[in-house]
């Protein structure tokens, strides 16, 4: 979790030499991770990176070029998803309540545009030891535009030895252990408990009559 | 891609009869997917279905309960951003494009909120033979909220043999080919083009003056 920079300048500097370098992350290096970070010290320093699937159509590195591969893996909204049953069955969004990198002010636009249009909504690094209010101020976000009874979910250290599942709802979240490897699920109109899972309903159960 | 309530009623049936089954499904079984069905279908039926991670805790199958486990996979939307480069490195959304279980309405609305709050944007079945007009129209909500020449990512068929991948415009993208088993990408307004690559900005290069 710390000195990627650091890591990926070696990394790069490892394969101007010639050498194969896998760059490990944990989840998929796409959501909200490493990928995008090597790319943008590839392109920072002027390295012509091409995806593997193009050099493997006939353009390959013997132009000079750097073949990069993303490999991708499971993502924390996946196996946070897969715990608690079905909860992302219908169109949902993620939002990292992050403000290092990102004004609060933006947090807080998507937070609105997402719970009045009734995506299902899962939340990263919803809270660290610096970063101890935002989980709050989103769910009095939420709170504007869903039910207090809507389900929601949070997932910590989802597939690990330790990994705790809660549910809960949106007006109890504050009451919710959450920490920085928690993942927070919260549901749309049709979200709902079915003993320990959530499930978002697709529409199958009026169409099929189950 | 068919029989879905078939097959999982004869999960269903199967495993109330005591067998280990195994319902298969391809990508992630919890984005858009047979998860949420499976679960509907056991809830209609009223058995008593428990999370792996619940019985694992003590509470087994001895009361008669199923134990279901939601094992997940590689969803379309990390597949394809893998292939593309780096487009979600920061807050996305998921939307379907189909109308054929949702109001257009609704969809309209979501695709509204999402390009007014800057989100990137995952657009799911965009076309099939008998849903043409759709994306088109998504194309051109987007239109009126992220600028012509936001990047857009077309991937179909993503990790198989005949996976092709088109970089293109937001202006463009109804040139582009796509079908059933595309997946739609759309930048936000920092998503820029590098190579053949997408990559979304995570600010990173601000920070740490990459």
């Amino acid at each position: 979790m710390t000195r990627e920079v650091e890591r990926v300048a070696a990394a790069i500097d490892a394969a101007c030499l010639g050498k194969s370098v896998a760059l490990v992350s944990s989840g998929d290096p796409g959501i909200y991770a490493m990928a995008g970070l090597a790319l943008e010290m590839c392109e920072a320093r002027r390295v012509a990176a091409v995806p593997s699937w193009t050099a493997a159509n006939g353009d390959s590195d013997e132009t000079g070029s750097l073949r990069v591969e993303v490999v991708p893996g499971i993502p924390a909204l996946c196996a946070g998803a897969a715990l608690l049953g079905a909860p992302l069955m219908h169109d949902f969004c993620a939002i990292s309540l992050s403000d290092l990198l990102t004004p609060w002010e933006v947090i807080e636009t998507r937070l609105d545009a997402a719970a009045r249009a009734d995506f299902v909504m899962v939340l990263y690094n919803p809270k660290s030891k610096k970063r101890h209010w935002q989980l709050e101020k989103a769910r009095q976000i939420m709170m504007n535009h869903k039910p207090a009874q809507t389900p929601v979910g949070v997932v910590t250290g989802a597939m690990r030895s330790d990994q705790r599942i809660q549910v809960t709802t949106l007006e109890e979240l504050h009451t919710a252990m959450v920490n920085m490897q928690s993942t927070v699920f919260i549901g749309n109109h049709s979200t709902r408990r079915y003993g320990d899972f959530l499930l978002t309903l697709r529409g199958y159960g009026e169409k099929y009559r189950l």
